[in-house]
């Protein structure tokens, strides 16, 4: 039988570094030594099985019991999460891997896996009473804040490097949110935000309610188990910009450990960056136990070219110890993968989705994975933001309204 | 008790006009009098109960007794369909409707509602042994079979006018389907797909199997029937292109009700279609019985610009029938509300999309909406694919990276 449970069972923030402890406030960083707080709950007084999700609504706030919202009536209702875990048999078998999953999350309400942390963070600014919120943003994050900024009725601030995609651009200016287009990289646009937060009082989404926006992607975690009929999966393949969906993710794993609905977490966390930007990755080759900044990012990956990732150094010592690893790719495999996902799965995503099958094909020629093996590749954005990188003109053949210009193009098709 | 059900209760194929009975083959029209033939099912075989959809899967496929599909090993799993129906409270309060709805199809797998057809038709290929389909499109069709024979391992080919936007082009480039740009209008790339099927013996999914194809769109009624906790909506609101969705969705609230999943279907169906290819609400206004087709459609709601709709007399009757409408909406309306559906409820759409919206504002002001009535608005496509019509000026303000540029752009804003 269910028994009805809390809303939330949040309880209070601890410091990842000295363990200091707060209340459930808008505190961003540990007010002793400056580190990331997170948010802890009273595992001991969840009690949830399997059945107790069957009526649960579709989306990620079926996971209240574990998200840090007080009251349901301030969830803003996009229906964010419970994306497909997509069992992929031809792309499986075109890397030599027999139980590979993408997890889809180019179908989240703005398209990318950005609506997690959004969803709940700007619903928390709702329970805060804040009036602004922003962000700072490569692209996706801006859409997911904008977009829940606008059903929430909130003035919006994004601020994003110029460079950004003008698909993504278009997408913000649409939900009705101010971008301020940033002339420098990510980490300047994120400096920025930091002094907005302070200078105007706005809730900088990924900046001044940070401990409570993470939580939001750990839902990706809790899908992938649920979707895996609470098993483990062997490997998860995350791609990593600033680190948080990363740590986030090793998070929701242990958490569902903690109470009970898995057994015997043993998951490897696998992170994969752009070779453009690939700050973490040259630490762990390096056996670095710190990351050192890129000062220019260049890469097509834009939404994940974050060259002072904020949990660079979480993602080294987590992959570390969970047996995983760190790698980048290129930017001409990521176009190359980008096509075969498409070709073989008939999902389409950007280049931040295709680092991670990327790094599946490299780490199956390394002999790091093993055919067997059951990996869940995280695809966390949409491909029809980043249409300018596909060629149309090898697949398109212009002709006139004839059947005779048809079967010419046709037969030319066939002997090509 | 929930009953082990077979997997489809299809059993015969019937003429829309001469009622002629054909077995579930590969027909697309009836062969004494060349209408349309529609699938008909055991209903009375059929029991159905609100709870035996509690386990089923988040997709099209947990109506499967009303699909036509004989082996659900032929599924081609994408997960399509089971979007979110979003209650629109800022957007109703804008346009004067208590209870407005919109079913958000624009998160589908190719984020359009033509992956509902798509995905019964080439899974009914696969199990009728084709090896090539296509599809005559305007856009969105060709992602949707694209992507569906991506996954199956089909050979395809797209027909779609050259003046498609760009962004839906190499969505399907992507995929790896073969894009036949025809220098035409739909209708000439539809004819070309006729003549193609007959030539070639590709299965065209919206020609050769059009009967398979269109039970696809259905789902859209019976998942808003359920999402409605099993109550029928007042009025829904579709986007008329051919006319098959409105017939599909008239067919399954039909079905639910014969089948006693609903009660009372008093359901009015209205059709919304832009100015520039208003062939169907042309013929609605002027009380004709039968439609002239329009020559050369001329509106930026390209997805919708079909100029000679195939099922567009009997979207006529049904209008008239269900005590609905047909009417149509300029384009620049249309793009006045593909950013106002994104300001209030952040769903970013397509004008295809954006034209039911557009239309119940219209009716709220002739008084042909009541305040008090639950509207259904279908939004079938997906803003991403038509970022061209967003100007991100307005929204755009460009700084250097200080704080100081920052200060004065904020001034700037909240003086404006």
């Amino acid at each position: 039988m269910s028994v009805k449970t809390k809303q939330s069972y949040a309880t209070f923030m601890k410091c990842r570094e000295c363990n200091a402890e707060y209340p459930l406030t808008r505190l961003a960083i540990c007010n002793e030594c400056f580190a990331p707080v997170d948010i802890m709950y009273d595992y001991d007084s969840i009690s949830l099985k399997p059945f107790d999700f069957h009526n649960r609504p579709q989306n990620i706030w079926r996971y209240k019991e574990l998200l840090p919202l007080n009251n349901n009536k301030n969830i803003i209702d996009l229906n964010v999460g419970y994306t497909p875990l997509i069992k992929c048999k031809n792309l499986g078998e075109i890397l030599g891997l027999k139980n590979l999953y993408i997890k889809n999350d180019s179908v989240n309400p703005t398209f990318s896996f950005k609506d997690r942390p959004a969803n709940v963070a700007v619903s928390k600014a709702i329970e805060f009473g804040d009036k602004v919120i922003g962000c700072a943003s490569t692209g996706n994050l801006a859409g997911a804040v904008a977009a829940q900024a606008a059903k929430a009725r909130l003035n919006c601030y994004v601020l994003t490097p110029l460079n950004t995609e003008l698909g993504k651009l278009s997408q913000v200016a649409a939900y009705g949110a101010n971008i301020v287009g940033v002339n420098g990289t990510y980490d300047d646009a994120n400096r920025l935000a930091v002094l907005a937060s302070e200078e105007f009082g706005w809730n900088i989404v990924n900046v001044t309610s940070r401990p409570y926006y993470v939580e939001g992607s750990k839902t990706m975690a809790f899908e992938i188990l649920e979707q895996l009929n609470w098993q483990t999966p062997d490997q998860i393949i995350i791609p990593v910009a600033s680190g948080a969906l990363f740590c986030a993710i090793n998070r929701g794993l242990n958490q569902f450990e903690q109470i009970g609905l898995v057994n015997n977490n043993k998951v490897k966390l696998n992170g994969a960056q752009a070779s453009g930007c690939s700050p973490i990755s040259t630490a762990f080759k390096n056996n670095q136990k710190n990351i050192t900044p890129v000062e220019k990012p260049d890469t097509l990956a834009k939404s994940i070219a974050i060259g002072d990732p904020g949990d660079g150094d979480y993602v080294l010592q987590l992959s570390k110890l969970t047996n995983g690893r760190v790698d980048d790719v290129s930017d001409s495999q990521i176009t190359e993968i980008i096509k075969l996902i498409a070709k073989s799965e008939g999902i389409f995503t950007e280049p931040a989705g295709a680092v991670t099958v990327a790094m599946a094909q490299n780490m199956v020629k390394n002999g790091q994975l093993d055919s067997d093996e059951t990996v869940v590749c995280c695809v966390t954005g949409n491909g029809l933001k980043t249409t300018e990188l596909i060629d149309i003109n090898k697949n398109l053949f212009k002709i006139s309204p004839s059947l005779d210009s048809l079967i010419d193009t046709v037969r030319g098709i066939n002997n090509a």
